[in-house]
């Protein structure tokens, strides 16, 4: 009985999901929806991103949250259109949420790039399509080495895994050989990246390989 | 229609809790459910925990992950009873996983101590009352200091914060003192404890309250 609820609550998604994904493709739009646990860095790394790319392309950006709108604040100060989404308690975004959104934003056919943030939260959001291109996971390497294994609908849902704050390593205990060796045990074909959003390690790459993406 | 399922769903758990809380009163237990993050460090925590309670506590632990046992042999190792629930995809812990595995462990009266580990997940875990009676949520400062007022429910609903790996508070720009402020305006009740699982710093106070919680 609950399985059917859920069965048909994703069915509806994946139907929205799709109308969303139609509507980017007319537009000419690469959508990328950046999930991870709270605190990975991944309002962080949009910073970065937006930072490496704006000279190259369109960008707007999703913020997705509980409450509150600190992320979106973040990114509206680096002058590039955003829009936040309260889910209230909900603990991942939908493709309706997003639908809904995108009024807010300027016409599609205007934008380049869009980033969707969605709710720090390493196992929802992995499930829910919201008609975007690719899903990438955002990982600390604060989190440890086991988390690939132990979350492993994220891993092998996401298109690159992007390990952050490696200029952390020296003080934790972490074996990224295992979280790099686990992440691609569960999918061959994930794109890794290393970077430290705080000092700016390995964004270059990563921000060129996003913007490589679109074409 | 999809809210009043999910308030049928939540009723159902909540009248198991009961009878799961109505069982830990009778033995004399402690129930503790602790929550937070993927790598906040919930399963150092319980290792440090059983380590300092041990000689005066008969302690079990119930271990809850998608997928794996890695945690439940961590915790083994201790000499401790221990059992793990698988949940799938499953992104909290329920109050029917709990009461059915509670035939795989000792009888209840045997305890004093039942520790249990949720999924890893700031959101949805702080909905669904296990029958504990007290929650604990787990935060490490390396996941910055917007968690609180990000994830409200989860602060307002514990009975104790433990802010883990201050060891590494010289290497991250986290304020600590706005994450207590904000923890502390969500909820002026919330007991404050600063450790490093890493050192065992600051284990003493936390173990010890938990021991005197007991009665």
């Amino acid at each position: 009985m609950q399985v059917k609820v859920v069965t048909r609550i994703l069915e509806a998604n994946d139907r929205m999901a799709e109308e969303n994904r139609r509507r980017f493709a007319e537009a000419g739009l690469l959508a990328v929806n950046i999930m991870g646990t709270p605190g990975a860095g991944k309002t962080s790394l949009l910073e970065r991103t937006i930072a490496a790319l704006k000279p190259h392309l369109r960008i707007a950006v999703i913020e997705g949250d509980l409450m509150g709108s600190d992320d979106a604040e973040r990114i509206g100060a680096l002058d590039i259109p955003v829009v936040q989404i309260n889910t209230g308690g909900a603990c991942h975004l939908d493709a309706n949420m997003i639908s809904v959104v995108l009024a807010d934003l300027p016409p599609l056919r205007e934008l380049d790039l869009l980033i969707i943030e969605n709710i720090g939260n390493l196992v929802c959001p992995a499930e829910f399509n919201l008609g975007e291109h690719m899903k990438i996971v955002v990982l600390s390497v604060t989190e440890g080495h086991d988390k690939p294994l132990k979350y492993p609908i994220m891993f092998q849902e996401s298109k690159a895994m992007v390990l952050n704050k490696v200029d952390l390593l020296p003080y934790v205990d972490t074996d990224v050989e295992k979280v790099r060796r686990d992440a691609l045990s569960l999918n061959p074909r994930l794109k890794l990246f290393e970077v430290s959003c705080r000092t700016g390690s390995g964004i270059d790459e990563w921000a060129r390989w996003l913007r490589a993406s679109r074409s």
